[in-house]
């Protein structure tokens, strides 16, 4: 027996998504819910990989059910395909699993030839409609089915309306249409050797081979590369019978939401044309007019849609996106699917739904992606202003949208300036070519950053994240001179001081002010109560990386429940302290630097104390100083270039004498690969009594703070371990201090040691890491590097993005947790550690903790919490509580 | 009941080792073949530990039982402990499981003091002898079980000395040694605050205390650590009854080996000394006689001494280290143990033993240390010409032991003058503060590399090994003024072409010329016939890393099977094709890139001839360029310098303009972490043609030399996959080049195509590399540094070697492959590689390949081979076959 390869609207219905396609399957839904669509069918995707197994022919019986079905249709609208009398037209639409953009779209009018046409005409008492449709035909299959250029049909269009008066297309003539018929044949010849098919059946035979074929289409392909979508689904074909929205002033054609997609509003919102075919929606030729209108328009018309728009939202339990055709007072539906909305109305309409009985507080927390729900967190351009501003040519270049947020200011062009014009209230944008950790000072006080060099984890975008500043990094069209305080675009000089604006959420760059609208947590009410539903589901917990008290407060109003990360190398770089770091290193004994290491005490002190008394009551977990020592000092190139200059021209020979010895410091220092040096627990063990010193200012501040009543919980994390020895001897070390300094005061503390998995070979040995540390926190950025074998500092700019683009990765694993690799160390670091300490927490604090899909991976392998920048906080919330939905919580491997 | 702490020599046996130590269990084992032994007993390893245990208590019953077995000797002697009539003296010696030089050696004539000491006077009829063993007494148990500086008693002894005519310690006389006992116990009160132990049981019980503290003594516990002793084994205590070699002309002591230890020779071996104590013959204050000699001076001795040794040799199987007393005529053995031996004497002893039908061929494989048949492999200094440099002030400095062998030659202090003298046929030692890919012409022309910087896997030192040239690295008490071309140490400066030598294999630098003694493979028969045993055992092949046909002429001498590595960058640093290398990395078209493409391709093709004509019928895998093109350039640094001094001076416009756009290159492709970058696989995928031109040359040159008759076998081998996509896409754009090419020449080769597993996340997801992939190779160098997260370039001056040191790492990943964590990703890459290509061969070409311990660990995962550079694949060969018969094959995890 040959196989069912079509299906009548009434064979299906929406659960039959991955063999007739979602439109198929929604069509099929909507006729068996009794509403009136067009009758037609589905030809489903497994033909099409049949399609294409036998060499692109059709598959056995698949022509013979398409004709069948066809008859069946006949049956039911009494027209006959081909038929001059009362010809049957149908459209015949793409229609995959999911909507692809990259793939062929409707051929409307199939079944006209110059027979059908006159029957068309008598029909409908209107010939001009007739060849109207005939020239639409003709000039749709010629572009969709045979690819010819569309410049071509529409260059001739423009000859004859030139001829009229109101030089619309509504302005043709029937005389004129049946010359652009002729011409519009007359082109398909010249173009591909062959006459316009008469045939309805060669036409309905060639456009479905067209569908099939556009799967493979160079579009749909990268499309479906870059969606991850399996190239094995294959595309249904929709054969559908045409009604015509453009039968006069009764007629009509239109989309519409059965809520408001921008704001959720639960009211009816969309708009539609009278008089008009679909097409001439999109091609924006007439001005819609709103949905509202129709009631005045086609009271039962409307009245009826109303109706079929509310049965559809019930029916799906979801707001639709709807299209409609109204022919001579007919509504008929043509497609119905779940609608696209921002994030504000995402929100609302899944907190409505739930209040009004429609559907779970589980549906609703899944009915929200998660990374959307930024925007309703980060400060934006008010939407009109900047189409405003493009309009008046203010746009100047597109970057990489590296951290979200958008913010207008002052170009600065050096830290010093942002910070100093950051202090006195300005609101600057901070313009570097890239950024260094030199540049925090200036960051921290800036609105916001644009770079013209690195990628989206480039020192800039993670800086950036972390502070929840709009970041557009890696804008190769600008050109920044540092020295000149000037950056360049297309002839374009924006010099200190200009004001610019910025868009870290598309990686916009516009000159001049673009107005912002600033979002207030406590006002997202829809969104509290989501995450508040999260929350009761959620297994993982969300803590925050934070290295600031403003940063931890922010955090803790967007719900984190601790700190998972506080570096304390930023704390290095502010500028009072920076000479004392540098003097430290050029120590050139001991007592020199433990002077200098005395003189960084009470600073970091006081710098805990102000994150524990914010975070009162919650852990705080702080990392031990990480990076290179040399990152402190200037970089060797320009002391080089420094010795040299002043080694020529001889004229300060002090200043030599102090750079040159600078430079044997750096130079004795330099490291080929730094991110694999002398750094983390490394310089704990090599630099004495610098890590003493931070441990000693961790529990004072704990043991002061504790003194003013607030309930402080530090938690010291011990960076890069790759050897148990390594985290063994810091840890003896630094709890010698920490009892010390607790016996001194004559207060207890509640504090732990962890380490930070973040080298491959501490999650290989996690067994006998375990046995030393109190936690765990994957730092997943490091490991990322390292179990790629990938520098991000280096990579990104110069091949990871190209490989993403051209799918040699499925994604950047900087932005999603790579689980074959990556999480594969993280599931035997869980196993290994939790079977030697099976109590310990373990979490993450690398950028991946606030990326939903990481998080998701994080809840299947049964982390203990997630933490992630400030803004992040409430993605992770959702994220989590999706995942519990979705997975069980640490499945075993 | 309590625990049998001790026991007398009669109850132990040779396979007590652990409770009883070496020394004690060889006593016993002595003993109880009837051989004579002086009676005595042992205190068990376990006792120590219980004495740790007790806070420094000696363990219930442990002394009662001392007491007993003291009782038991006093039989066997018909001495009694403290019997002033017939004192019963001992000696008191530690014995752990393994010799540890770290420990307490012996105290003797234990049990003398004022009244024995005239017991012994009346016994022996000498006055003299008795005080001077007290003298020796009160010197050793002060020194020894007290710790008291040697120097304060040989102080007092040398002004005695200076009173008699010939000052030596035989001179004094009996009156001298009173006051000298007087002296010393003096010293022993000012220095302690005690008096000098009389009661003989007082004496005992401090000397077995002390020997129980010597455990946890600095000496001890550095020597464990370094030498990977456990601490949790404990000391024995030995109490043997002392016997006399110092009674006469008819009395004597010495030392013997069964057989040569120097050359293996089948001969009594040793010396000794008449009328002497053991120490004696240690402090070299007469010259011993060889003990040839006692054949003359006591036959009867003599003769017993012969029947003994050959008894011990064939009761151990193994060549014996013996010490013995002769007192009276009657002669005691003291100790006997394996003994040491140089690496000629091991081959030649284990390989004489299988032919004389006392050890099997297995046990002699298992005797030979392969890390020590290095030495018979490298030309290597006269021990003479050594020792006479030495005393004539000729040592320079020790560095760092980076590649084995010895060389003189004159110092080159640039690559291109070692190059040119080099091919003048001068033998020049190249001296660098540190070498790059730059210098490696240079380097393959000298005989030998000394550098001021960089540790055991630095550049130098990997290259040299890899050449099978003697290296000394980090070298830092020398101070290489390279521009000067000279270099500096304490004040001794050696300029360009002045005679140095140095030694690889210790790390010492002498100046002036050391001949050489050169060695041939050919003539090492002994050797050769070893490791023909060790081919008949082992599974492992040994393949060989090489990049030139010469050196893999060498290693197929030695045995290699193939070759594991062949590195193709090595070639593009050549004179010639530099200049090449560098025009096609600026190319600004895709023309001139693929022109200096071209022009490179005729002389990768005659590198692959040469050496596919030496490996006929053997395997060749080649790696595809790995390095960042960056390498190929200047030095950034430098050029910076450059440019900033033509600036500054106006110098040279033309000159300038170049630099200027030569530093915009490097800029544009300069890396923080070259390392993690743009490199490997990723270079091929980037830059196109390389790899395509590299994979054509290599194929045109398979089918020339198929052509001429040889049999060939190339395998294409892709760097650093990450992700299997890198390799897939790498592969089908190769194989296109590879089947176009055969199909040019009209020429079928037997190639494959396969990858270097060096990144952590292939070795994690080697199930779908292997998928793509015909073998796998291990590279451990980078697999180690990724998986550590430690650059090798960095991390060895800074804090590697430190950890070693301190014992925070067991060794050093970078010579000894890591099992817990490097090791763990290679079995999960074999399993996960083997179940999907269960035929596939994985082999491993990092450094490790040549390591015994590592050699073992890729038997135990089941690896089809390893490769090393030419010069160890003789070590391979047996440690493949030690392996073999240690741990089952590819045993499953």
């Amino acid at each position: 027996m040959t196989k069912k390869w079509v299906y009548l609207f009434s064979e299906g219905n929406k659960e039959m998504k991955n063999l007739l396609g979602g439109k198929g399957a929604g069509l099929a839904e909507m006729t068996n819910a009794g509403l009136p669509v067009p009758p037609g069918f589905t030809i489903t995707t497994e033909a099409c990989l049949s399609f294409f197994e036998n060499g692109k022919q059709f598959p056995e019986g698949m022509w013979e059910q398409t004709l069948e079905a066809l008859r069946a249709v006949e049956q039911q609208t009494g027209k006959k395909f081909g038929d001059p009398q009362n010809p049957l037209l149908v459209s015949v639409r793409s229609g995959a699993r999911v909507s692809m953009p990259g793939m062929m779209d409707t051929v409307l009018n199939l079944g006209l030839n110059p027979e059908t046409l006159k029957g068309l005409a008598r029909l409908t008492g209107n010939e001009r409609f007739a060849y109207d449709a005939y020239r639409r035909f003709i000039q749709m299959f010629g572009r969709i089915v045979k690819g010819i250029d569309p410049e071509k049909f529409e260059r001739i269009l423009d000859e004859y309306k030139e001829k009229t008066e109101g030089k619309k297309d509504t302005d043709l003539t029937t005389e004129m249409l049946k010359d652009i018929v002729a011409d519009f044949k007359e082109l398909y010849k010249r173009e591909l050797g062959e006459e316009f098919p008469d045939d309805p059946y060669e036409q309905l035979r060639q456009a479905i081979a067209a569908v099939f074929d556009s799967w493979y289409g160079k579009r749909a392909v990268d499309y479906r590369n870059f969606h991850k979508i399996p190239h094995d689904w294959g595309t249904a074909v929709n054969v559908v019978t045409m009604v015509f929205g453009n039968m006069g002033e009764d007629s009509g054609t239109g989309v519409a939401f059965t809520r408001n997609p921008a704001t959720g509003e639960k009211e009816l919102y969309g708009e539609y044309l009278q008089n008009a075919q679909g097409e001439d929606v999109v091609a924006g030729i007439r001005t819609p007019k709103k949905i509202a209108e129709l009631e005045q328009d086609m009271p039962e018309v409307y009245e009826q849609f109303v109706k079929v728009a509310e049965m559809l939202e019930k029916h799906y339990r979801d707001m639709q996106d709807m299209e409609f055709t109204v022919e001579r007072g007919k509504l008929w539906m043509l497609q119905t699917r779940t609608g696209k909305r921002t994030a504000a109305a995402a929100v609302k309409i899944a907190v409505d739904m739930v209040h009004e009985g429609l559907i779970t507080k589980e549906e609703a927390l899944l009915r929200v992606d998660p990374a959307q729900i930024n925007q309703l967190l980060l400060p934006r351009f008010d939407p009109k202003a900047v189409e405003e501003a493009r309009r008046a040519g203010h746009f100047l270049a597109k970057g990489l949208n590296a951290s979200p947020g958008e913010a207008s200011g002052v170009a600065a062009f050096d830290a010093d300036t942002a910070e100093e014009w950051g202090l006195a209230g300005k609101t600057v944008i901070l313009v570097r070519p890239e950024t260094a950790p030199d540049d925090v000072h200036g960051m921290l006080q800036a609105k916001g950053i644009l770079t013209q060099r690195g990628g989206a984890t480039s020192h800039a975008a993670v800086v950036a994240r972390g502070l929840g500043k709009p970041c557009v990094a890696g804008c190769e069209a600008i050109h920044v001179d540092a020295e000149k305080k000037m950056f360049t675009v297309d002839g374009y000089v924006v010099k200190e001081g200009d004001v610019i604006s910025i868009s870290g959420t598309t990686g916009e760059v516009f000159a001049g002010a673009i107005p912002t609208i600033d979002p207030d947590f406590k006002k997202e009410t829809n969104l509290i109560t989501l995450l508040g539903w999260a929350d009761e589901v959620r297994r993982l917990g969300v803590w925050t990386n934070a290295d600031y008290p403003k940063d931890a407060a922010r955090a803790r109003e967007f719900g984190a429940e601790g700190i998972g990360l506080c570096r304390t190398e930023h704390m290095f770089f502010e500028e009072e302290r920076r000479p004392i770091v540098v003097n430290m290193i050029m120590a050139e004994t001991e007592e020199e630097r433990q002077e200098c290491l005395d003189k960084l005490l009470p600073f970091q002190r006081e710098d805990f104390e102000g994150i524990f008394r914010v975070m009162d009551g919650l852990p705080v977990i702080i990392r031990l100083i990480d990076p290179p020592m040399h990152e402190f000092l200037p970089p060797r190139e320009e002391l080089i270039e420094e010795v040299t200059r002043l080694r020529c021209t001889g004229e300060d020979p002090e200043e030599l004498a102090e750079k040159e010895k600078m430079l044997r410091v750096v130079e004795s220092m330099w490291e080929v690969n730094p991110m694999l040096g002398l750094r983390g627990c490394r310089a704990g063990i090599m630099y004495k009594g610098l890590t003493e010193m931070q441990t000693r200012a961790i529990i004072e501040a704990a043991c002061n703070v504790s003194q003013e009543g607030v309930d402080v919980h530090p938690e010291i994390m011990i960076p890069l371990v790759s050897h148990v020895n390594e985290l063994k001897l810091e840890r003896e070390k630094l709890e010698e201090v920490a009892k010390q300094v607790m016996a001194e005061k004559g207060i207890e503390v509640d504090y732990k040691f962890g380490t930070m998995i973040e080298v491959p070979r501490a999650a290989l040995t996690a067994d006998e890491i375990a046995r030393h540390a109190q936690f765990f926190s994957f730092g997943t950025n490091d490991l990322t590097q390292m179990t790629y074998g990938i520098s991000r500092d280096d990579a990104e700019g110069k091949f990871l993005l190209d490989y993403v683009d051209r799918g040699l990765l499925p994604f950047n694993p900087f932005q999603v947790l790579d689980r074959d690799g990556v999480g594969q160390l993280m599931k035997i670091c869980v196993g290994k550690g939790r079977q030697v300490n099976p109590n310990m927490d373990i979490g993450i604090c690398g950028e991946h903790g606030g990326d939903p899909s990481s998080v998701e991976f994080c809840h299947i392998i049964g982390l203990n919490y997630v933490s992630c920048s400030p803004f992040r906080v409430p993605i992770a919330r959702l994220a989590a509580a999706q995942a519990a939905l979705r997975h069980e919580y640490g499945r075993k491997q």
